[in-house]
């Protein structure tokens, strides 16, 4: 179970990402990488173990999985068991790795006394960030990992089809996040966030009613939260749900390893008309983004579209937030909560086939709070398919 | 809510705070220190925001807090806005606080790229790494620290003394983790594992039952366990509890910014002599460690006489760990689940008044399960104080 991918009926699958991955190394100006981090460390292996993955340039050789105690190495010829990571460059030359010239480390994903670490360990060699070569490796999806997220998709809209079971009058935004944690749990949510940089500390996501969904919070999420405690300021901030506001809940969608994204939100009785119209804005957004979002269309185009049309709703003040603005409707998704592409104005790249975005056009309504839908999508030459098929209306709780 | 130590009823706990952290800055051989990780920043500020601290060696003057948007300054004299972390260095020069000669930050807490980014942002200082600086003035809490450790404490043993009314004949030991998470949580637990270092990936805790408490995992818990995922091995692995076997319960104790650390185990049905012998030996080392535990001692010594008691006992094949062993018997905890000091062979360091560490001194008892009690202790002048009081019998489910 630790390193999937060195079971044969992953050898393609391997084979892909080591592709993939090889195929952005010139930019980076690296001849071999050295993977430390769980996130790129899964995706190269399926698997977390103590250890490292180096990768060459050479087409010819396998990438070399060294093993740690606790983790033991396989009776395979791609693995090896080291006893520390200053011996890494020893035995690549004795396997006949030779010694890289330019080695890329994961600046982006590693703390700086690891990546100091490791750079010790090769004396013979320069150093580059590799951070961004596993980035946009990993941007595009293989129809594999396709597979995890449609299934994430799928438990996560089982769950969501219970939230409004977990709800109880009078509860608290807290009490009904933590029935819908529950609800996550069983339907075999790992119960862990997995995203990048360090703007995204989160517990199992954000339940965020009325007038909280305008707290802003210091982290990178689209809508904040005040928290209910200062040490992790965001999300669900205990008070009680009032009649005529709106919760919205955006829970955590990581089942396998892989997560999608998914916000719907509920109405507690009778809401205000535009809270209503904010949310059909929001769904229009949603279809029109789906029709043009296809490979080539820069991605600026969506984030654009977006704005024009909340604004030619006339809803452009709620648009992505009401006291605070972020300034990007979607984001990609895969591995990490927070990968490639962000859908930004000046985000100009072009959409590529198989890219797995999350788009998100939420508006905060003062006094009400947010609406709006999120859906994860996977890029098609047909346009945006939905991997988070649930119903999209504003129901009553 | 913010930043709850600019309040004036903090004054005294931050001028506490400043004082400590200086007293380790020479030992790093800096003159000021950024601050910049979550961790720290909440040591330092009471609370999160987006942006830095900055703090230097002279007496006379504050600390200083640089807010960047979406978090806003208040009116302070000790606080700024800031754009961006390229202003720092003008805005420190503006203030009369000069140019550090020398500047720590922190290498062992954040991401390479982002220390790379802000050692451009001061073009005229050198640096050094001032984790240690930190990691050694939070080691030693104040009173106030205590105090919120005590709240943790009870917190998580009135969560504790509902775990047999979340079991039910057959459960697997992941539905039994679930139905204790949702009681952690009703209880105020924050849901979010801070810890320190790249090897602490995990969810809201461990419940470990039979021997999946032997299966090693790649991070770096006491006891490991499989996991239910291959991106995320560690913990419950879904297997059905079966009579005869115990569980472990090791889940999350942070309720405040501030954590306990707490084992405690259960018996289903009748279990073999051999885990109550452990179990009742694990009761033993801790009650003679709490004896024993007094300013000046040395940390070593704790470990030593854990070690020789289970050998005593003739229990050593399953101390720490039976496939795999671990070489430690506890760890400092608060803000952070894995603080210093470490409690192994090789620390030789003296123990000092309020110190808070959890010891957990347990067995794995092969086809049994995990036995043993884990505590989390403030170090007094009269032995170790126990912060997480609760039932220790190794009772039946």
């Amino acid at each position: 179970m630790t390193v999937p991918f060195l079971n044969p009926d992953y050898s393609e699958e391997l084979a892909l990402r080591v592709k993939k991955v090889r195929a952005q190394m010139p930019t980076a100006h690296v001849d071999a990488v050295l993977v430390a981090s769980s996130t790129n460390m899964f995706y190269m292996s399926g698997g977390i173990f103590r250890g490292y993955i180096y990768l060459d340039s050479n087409p010819d050789r396998s990438p070399l999985f060294l093993f740690i105690s606790p983790s033991e190495a396989p009776d395979d010829s791609r693995c090896m068991q080291i006893h520390k990571p200053e011996h890494i460059a020893n035995r690549l030359s004795e396997s006949g790795y030779g010694s890289p010239a330019r080695l890329g480390l994961e600046y982006g994903d590693m703390l700086c006394s690891d990546i100091e670490r490791l750079k010790k360990c090769f004396p013979e060699s320069e150093f580059a960030d590799a951070s961004a070569v596993f980035r946009k490796a990993r941007m595009t999806k293989t129809p594999y990992e396709i597979r995890a997220m449609e299934r994430d998709g799928i438990h996560q809209a089982v769950a969501y089809s219970q939230v409004s079971h977990c709800y109880q009058e009078d509860m608290t935004d807290l009490e009904l996040q933590i029935e819908i944690e529950r609800v996550l749990r069983r339907e075999g949510c790992l119960g862990f966030l997995r995203a990048a940089g360090s703007r995204m500390e989160l517990n199992l996501g954000s339940v965020l009613n009325g007038d909280n969904a305008d707290n802003p919070s210091p982290y990178d999420f689209a809508m904040g939260g005040e928290g209910i405690d200062p040490s992790l300021p965001v999300g669900a901030n205990g008070m009680t749900m009032r009649r005529g506001t709106v919760v919205m809940v955006d829970m955590n969608g990581g089942f396998n390893g892989y997560q999608t994204d998914m916000t719907r939100c509920w109405a507690l009785g009778d809401v205000p008309e535009p809270a209503h119209k904010a949310h059909d804005c929001s769904r229009a957004i949603l279809r029109e983004l789906e029709r043009i979002g296809k490979p080539g269309v820069p991605i600026s185009e969506l984030y654009k579209r977006a704005v024009a049309m909340a604004e030619e709703a006339g809803l452009a003040a709620y648009f992505m937030g009401h006291r605070h603005k972020v300034r990007f409707i979607g984001h990609g998704v895969g591995i990490e909560l927070n990968e490639m592409p962000v859908v930004m104005e000046r985000n100009n790249d072009p959409l590529e086939e198989n890219m797995t975005i999350a788009l998100e056009p939420k508006f905060v309504i003062p006094h009400v709070g947010a609406v709006g839908v999120e859906n994860t999508y996977q890029v098609t030459p047909e346009g945006l398919r939905n991997l988070t098929v649930f119903n999209e209306e504003l129901s009553e709780l």
